[in-house]
């Protein structure tokens, strides 16, 4: 079968995960994270980032975003966020739902990124009327982005200060987290709370879990009553530690970090195939596991033919369509080769 | 370590469902449900409940109460429901979140159950200034109950049919539904949609899977828009085949029915065990894997000091304390036994 | 026509109040509440309740109710009512709305009333699982209640007491506020903020102005976002002084007190008159401007057929049935006597 | 006191509407809307719109606004509507209160209208991965819009069209209605229905009622379960016959008409006399009550000198600050004049 690269939920899961999983079935434990798995993760967490931290696993980033966005803002609240990400197109309104009613007020820029300046100048009149408008409550931003591009840490400090000195609160969505950490080669306390980040959705599934993820505060207060949310929004585990042993393998022996540079290595690979095709050329700069690239039509269409996954964007240029590809953890080298082969073949035919 | 009874979470998972996991995950797939694994639960459970089907697999029983509770009421509507129903105290408000506010009305009554004549009673004068006042527009029934009881399927017809004359869905609280089933020695069919029940919540979790659910439809109608709240509440999982990988082994060669008479087959020891004891007696028949028995409060005390887990409930009687004590379908034989032998001690101790 | 004792929603409104708002209506004023009107009546509440207050002006009774609800309870809070009354039963679930789904846990008593000890023991055991029960947050009461009843000063401190101590607020709906105020011949400091009420929903509408409430917080920190709340509940009107100078002219010359005296003496005597006919009594004891009294089935018949108006209550005794009689600030002797004398007719032809 | 421009809220009442109320204050009438009043407005209604109508007064135009639009969207829906309007970015999130979370999206577009070409582009790839997605649900248009311009009935039904051929429902925002029906010279039925228009908030506060709002369905199955959102809301007045007294003369004898064209006739009179000053220009077409000019920075601040009040609005031009002037059914000629005159002089010393 011709190789998926439609995202990086098509993938499996890491061994050792996997292994984790299963050794953690075979006993008892009390439920609804009174557990060890769950404690050795929030200790973990607390160490790899440098600081106290109030971790809070759940089963998807959904939840995650949206649970993390509520506990930031009132449901009179507004969000501030780029109008490709995630949170904002594709959950649903799930931010709106847990919020309460809070609205998602977007803030465009290039690359899949809001820039400082840009932030400040929506926020200069955004409250003319005191009571009739709502109040910027919450900034969030994706690291990795939608775009496939991080964050430096120096523009995440400048948005932070924009929004701070708002008084709204900074969410991370870090479905990819990992994927921007080794991109930038920070490590996780600089590229977060030390930046101005006040709560993480730490993503795993997408990077080698089954199913895990965690929101992670680095302001406790913040955390205030977070557990009854995620009890009311049906997030709470009864068998908490089969989320939490996800967790902890995934954060052993940098178990995440690995997976991070093997999926990011196989975008570079590709990126670098394509860009070298005739007619095609990049979209983005490529900063995590995620390629956007303009092609010919027709070497999309054979491509399809030849049965690879990937994603039609829309809104591409007149003399091309626009892909997405994603690479993963586990993504072989075998299969870049060949799409890359199919890609240059297809390209050749066209040309 | 002594036998813990605290609850069925407490349990691990069985053998057969941690290997469909692991199976599950050496491939890849397609996201968010648009896989082979889902596609096979849902023919299964047509299967097995002899009808059309709409199912949602979720992570959690509060989820799948709060969804399937969601899609029966408007947020002007009104959820009838037993005082000590698990979607009632146990939920933290999930019902009236995801309905966006509904109002959870009580009919109390013995052993854990509504009787059709006292939720007959509480919805004849139920709306007497019409818009005023609520709309009456879902049951709820537990089964198993929170009291270890099961309906009979006279008594499920009997409440739905009063429920169907005042225009409201029945939702069925299925956590424990496999125990009720094999006590009932009836087919899926009859004690569900034939009865009148229009959507289950189906677990697997308490029985025997690690977090695995699903809201099984009878009405597809009603099923409408699910998806997106399902989505929106942050339940749809992106690599979902891990929660039908689940499902299915927990239906195949009916796993499902064999791990509730195992659970069943401990509490009823239990509860024979218990009821010899000198100064005990069971507060609810023993009719799934629970058992409620009041004993001499030392002996409650002396159990606790030998490490036994188990939970005390409020409201108990004068001359003792009420326990809650839940076998799962891994309770070992000698566990019951060591417990029961410590139980006689004590009682002998306290005599 | 026969006099219509159905509400106190029949009556007009007292003419000082609609020569106010004509008044009102000569001229312009900047809208929202930044106008003289809504200033004065802030200014006018403080001195008669003897202390600092923060004062928004509503148009109805319910949104006054839900609003301050929603000001004590966070969406996973529980807020503690008898089970009569106004907010839990004729608001259509207003508190759950505006409250984000809170749940409302009710605590029976006698003739309307909740009692101290009540509370204490439905609240003793009201969070056993953490995060998995709502937490208490409000406890809200009716004065005067909707069975025509007065809480005493002790006893609302007493319930007071016992909501403080488990980090409730206490909200006290109004809607019959003057009625009950000169009934207990207590000042409005007294029996309010002096007895650990936080935040009062005083009425208005009632007692004789069009429709006019206000939501009156004695803890300013209470009030905090509530203008936003206001406004998104589409509560702030744009001119707002229509609103303001009801209430201005409701509390000139104590206009608010003479008609609630009026209205409680209509109630006295309509209730000794009944409570002298042969086989009639009264239901609870008259302390507002309400009766409730079980007459003779025929007696009430005749009563209907006479052309008088008055609702029939649900749950009635055996030999007669309960009705309620409301009177208004305006309710005429000749009103009250035309229909004591018709009572009297038909109990003789009854009898 | 120098003329105030700054809102037609700052306005008081036609005597006419004064009269009406005072006359129905004086006796007695069945509460909630089951009054002569309301059902003689819902009548007037149907005649003036030529069609059967589901009427429904409220009190403020945010209320009527959100309570239109949650009938039209599910919380996973979203609602297309221009970014400068009043529903959007002065009412603190009502629609999103209301409808529980749906998400708003706007569609930008000169002169405060939505082109009917740009809705069409927004809502091609709306939704391209299903239940991810919110749901288009509802268009809102504003008719007057809050730039002071009036669709045409051709634009209104290419807008209508676009939203039905994506299966959503049209609300128009008419709290200037009467200002846009004078101008565009139409019957009610051609300026709404006939173009595509499903539920109209038709406002009468800003043009010389007190507080008087009515929501109108001209398809009756989407008031479905409407008076319930309008009493769970607190929008279901319990002495309703004030505002249907209000809004019945409103409608009497065509005031609202007559006081629409006087407000427009002072807005044209307004832009007149500012377009011919030296270095001012109009904004947008002035086709209603509300003039926005560009006017040299030093005449601006010298105008409010004067003490005549308007709004300075955000976004000018480099040349120039850009003002809003609303008129008002009651605008005296002598204030334009005085404005004109004042405004002449400040230019001409700034020249």
């Amino acid at each position: 079968m011709a190789a998926n690269f439609a995202s990086d939920n098509v993938s499996g899961a890491s061994p050792g995960i996997v292994a984790a999983l299963a050794a953690a079935a075979t006993g008892g434990a009390m439920p609804y994270g009174a557990d060890d798995w769950t404690a050795r993760v929030e200790a973990k967490c607390a160490e790899i980032f440098e600081t106290e931290v109030a971790v809070f696993p759940v089963a998807t980033g959904t939840a995650a975003n949206a649970l993390a966005l509520a506990a930031l803002t009132p449901p009179h609240g507004a969000i501030y966020c780029h109008p490709q990400c995630h949170a904002y197109i594709d959950e649903c309104g799930a931010p709106e739902f847990y919020s309460g009613g809070a609205k998602m007020v977007t803030v465009a820029g290039a690359n899949g990124k809001i820039a400082a300046g840009d932030l400040a100048a929506r926020l200069a009149d955004a409250r003319p009327h005191g009571v009739h408008n709502v109040r910027p409550a919450a900034l969030t931003v994706s690291q990795a982005t939608e775009a496939g591009t991080a964050y430096s840490a120096d523009e995440l400090a400048a948005l932070a200060e924009v929004a701070r000195g708002h008084g709204m609160g900074v969410h991370m969505d870090g479905a990819r987290f990992a994927n921007a950490l080794v991109h930038q080669g920070l490590s996780p306390a600089d590229a977060t709370w030390r930046c101005g980040v006040d709560v993480l959705s730490f993503g795993a599934t997408k990077n080698g879990a089954l199913a895990a993820e965690a929101v992670i505060f680095f302001r406790s207060e913040l955390a205030h009553e977070f557990g009854e949310r995620r009890k009311r929004g049906g997030h709470l585990l009864s068998k908490m530690r089969f989320i939490s042993a996800q967790l902890e393998a995934y954060l052993s022996g940098d178990l995440w970090l690995a997976n991070a540079r093997a999926a990011n290595r196989a975008a570079d690979r590709l990126a670098e195939g394509l860009a070298a095709l005739a007619g095609a050329r990049l979209i983005h700069p490529v900063e995590a596991n995620e390629v956007f690239a303009a092609l010919p039509g027709p070497v999309i269409d054979a491509l399809e033919g030849d049965g690879f996954g990937f994603y039609r964007m829309g809104g591409g240029p007149d003399d091309g369509v626009v892909i997405r590809l994603v690479a993963s953890f586990n993504t072989a080298d075998a299969d870049v080769e060949a799409f890359l082969a199919a890609a240059r073949l297809h390209a050749d035919a066209a040309g």
